[in-house]
């Protein structure tokens, strides 16, 4: 455990960096822009993982696995998609190693040539649509909703763990439907079943909105989004839902036999979250003495901290802590019982306290004798002795409480961060000494937008979903707008 | 619902693609070499995921996540690994692509040439070990016991689906340890994990060996197998568990400081098992009409079909179809109702005989009556009608004896598949009309073995673990043998 300190207010991009290696949860790999996820990190990535699959079979998707690989010309047959994607990539020329003669060293056989390069997907829009061309025939085999959980990659210069790496993890759900109502339907059921995890879970409020056509997903016709809000003030994109259209199915030839026996092209959505929800977590709720995980994704809710000097009173104390240990795992609290003992019992709490374990448990000689316990809150720092007697549901109780707080005050401070602005003085102002969101009025062009974004470093985060008709004029030019839409300096 | 409907007898290989295919399990990509994973599938995979990592964290383990790209150059550091593994390989030389200027194509960007080519991992060791060499400090970080659920890459130009694609999932367990012997104590650990595992999930009956040093891991000192019998007389290896020694860790510099406050280089396992289980899964236990899953990895394990002909008696019929689906699902049993109207209970009987569903129960009206149910097994095709009361529980017990019944079926057919021979007439004639293990002395050179491969394609499968001493000549070259070893034809 190496811990710096440094604080939120010093640098919270340093703050953050620390954070993540000392908490043990991701580091810089040897290979340029790729991260090593910890145990302890992939841990609470795995009870996401979990969560959100629950959630997608439950509406209704089926998991599968498409190709890593994708050829070089499938992402030319979806105009704006190439434009995006197929820029700054894997790219992968040949299939062969072998040892040179002269030098003895290991070289690429020039030999081994790939006759067309193969591209590391940057997500599979490209090689799921020209699958479905063949899954696809008729209304019945439709709606098809199908999820993957898989590794992508985008060659990126500039990386932070979990927020932008060049390979991440990921899922990618792609659904395809008879008419654009089913499909509009899907893409919002999904931005739905991602606010209300990250909300749940993540402890995370978010708003739920959609991205202006700049800002919109290569191939799209609309993206829905959900914006947190972390603790320097900045957006964080937590997940996209992408109505496509029919443009994949187009690129790919994808049609199906209606009822009335006609030819018609397939409609599409797409939707992803990525272990960038990692950066999310941590950069909402936690502090300068390490991360506060909310219970619901905890890999461990409760550490149970022996206090002993002597061998008898060793014997007593453990005995105790098994007993509450085995109470609680009996409801189903995840807990973990750390009897070390060439560790101060001072070591372990800065340990559980960078690692953000929600409670923890002391127990001392006097404790038992008193049928007493201390029990310290991670979030508020509280701590209370109580009886022991019912331990388990005090601490169930206790979980559901912290759960609940984290998100309320994460909530609070959102609220407080959405400021309405009318000028541009006022815009400029809200945006660099109160920042978070500024909702402002804009004319909806792209040029507006851009200028913005050029002057202050602020995008348009997304138009709120049920945004109230206003009228009102344009922050930057002036021209008429007919509703407000948030701003932010974002990650 | 295609099924050519290929007979085992008249072409195995035919009748597995066709398999894999029709039933809805897997299919060849766009990218040569790789496949897709279908739905039905990756439930199956899924659920030997579940049933692996749950053992694999019982003993200890946690999952973690590393790179997708390994540099050229740590393929270098471990001598016999890069022979191994660094030969045939997916190349990353570029990152990027950009429209050519000329043709208006997308062509690589020949100025985003990577200084040192990546490759797309074939496994993990090196890029794994480089990482340990900063964990892995005092004998306080031992062990260390990390396993990873992943993609890999091993260009293969004859490839079938799940047992030999280029692109594969699998995971990879890389553990680190004080000693020689724990070590090896981990590595024969997880071979028991990977046994029990094909015995009681897959009902796979597996015979644990050691390999020769000619088929040992790449970078190995020892390497373990589980190896199964197909059907059609072949093998198969169903995973290995490396002793790696201290290969990796003098590879990668990766000491720790002893008690004793001494430098030591730390002891090393790896272990895997891929989607390559799903073929050891079908060509066990399949036949003619389709798929015969085990009820533990059977996605679906009863399909409920309503059989009616008029509006009243549908009613009737898919209330108790309800009913019991209901009681079936109180017992964490995986039911379907298949209520779809435009399709026939005779096409619907074929179908899930085909995907291997264990239990198939048809209600009637007549059945309604009566408080009966027709329940067909699809192992044994055994169909009976019985009373409706405890359905649930006779259900229950049912799965449980299909379960055993087929583990038993393959152990019995593995079993009269082992013949020993003594010479080499007999060897010749036991591979080539018996099919199977051939237990066989053999001299215990190199080059006996691989003239024996040359000559009847026969590798040695493993030296079973507990063999027996016994004094005997190599069929080959009647030198002296002092055990039997396992050959066989294998896939």
């Amino acid at each position: 455990m190496e811990n710096k300190k440094i604080k939120r207010s010093d640098d919270y991009s340093a703050w953050y960096n620390n954070l993540v290696k000392s908490a043990d949860l991701a580091e810089h790999s040897a290979v340029k822009g790729c991260m090593v996820i910890k145990p302890y990190g992939y841990a609470i990535w795995e009870k996401m993982q979990a969560e959100l699959d629950k959630r997608f079979k439950e509406t209704g998707h089926q998991n599968a696995y498409f190709p890593l690989f994708i050829p070089k010309s499938f992402f030319t047959k979806e105009a704006s998609h190439v434009e995006g994607f197929a820029k700054e990539c894997a790219v992968v020329t040949h299939y062969r190693l072998k040892v040179d003669e002269h030098t003895g060293e290991i070289i690429v056989d020039p030999e081994a040539k790939l006759e067309e390069e193969l591209i590391v997907r940057p997500t599979s829009e490209t090689i799921i649509w020209n699958t479905y061309r063949d899954w696809i025939k008729s209304y019945r085999d439709l709606p098809l909703l199908i999820n993957q959980w898989a590794n992508v990659v985008r060659w990126e210069m500039r990386t932070r763990l979990f927020l932008r790496t060049t390979e991440f993890l990921w899922q990618e759900g792609h659904t395809a439907h008879a008419t654009s109502q089913e499909a509009e339907a899907e893409t919002k059921q999904m931005l739905e079943v991602y606010a209300e995890f990250a909300e749940t879970i993540l402890a995370v409020p978010v708003i739920k909105g959609v991205k202006t056509a700049n800002e919109r997903f290569a191939g799209a016709l609309e993206t829905y989004c959900i914006e947190g809000l972390m603790q320097d003030g900045k957006a964080l994109q937590m997940g996209t839902s992408h109505f496509l259209g029919q443009n994949f199915a187009k690129a790919f030839d994808v049609k199906y036999v209606t009822k009335e026996n006609k030819q018609e092209y397939v409609w599409a959505t797409s939707w992803g979250v990525s272990t960038r929800l990692m950066g999310a977590l941590i950069m909402c709720h936690s502090d300068d003495e390490g991360l506060i995980l909310p219970p619901n994704l905890a890999p461990i809710q409760v550490v149970i901290v022996p206090i002993f000097r002597k061998e008898e009173e060793k014997i007593l104390v453990l005995e105790k802590a098994k007993q509450i240990q085995k109470a609680l795992k009996a409801k189903n609290i995840s807990v973990k019982l750390d009897d070390r003992d060439n560790l101060t019992p001072g070591y372990k709490f800065a340990e559980y306290e960078l690692k953000g374990v929600p409670v923890r448990i002391a127990i001392g000689p006097r404790d038992v004798q008193n049928e007493s316990v201390e029990v310290a809150r991670r979030d508020t720092k509280e701590k209370q002795v109580m009886s022991s007697i019912d331990i388990d549901h005090k601490i169930e109780h206790l979980l559901s409480q912290i759960q609940n707080n984290i998100y309320q005050k994460a909530l609070d401070y959102r609220d407080e961060h959405i400021t309405a602005v009318d000028t541009w003085d006022e815009f400029i102002d809200a945006l660099e000494n109160k920042t978070g969101f500024v909702s402002a009025h804009w004319d909806g062009t792209t040029e507006s937008e851009l200028k913005i974004k050029e002057t202050t470093k602020a995008t348009i985060r997304c138009i709120p979903l049920n945004n109230k008709h206003e009228e009102g004029k344009c922050v930057l030019t002036g021209k008429p707008s007919s509703q407000r839409v948030l701003f932010a300096k974002a990650y």
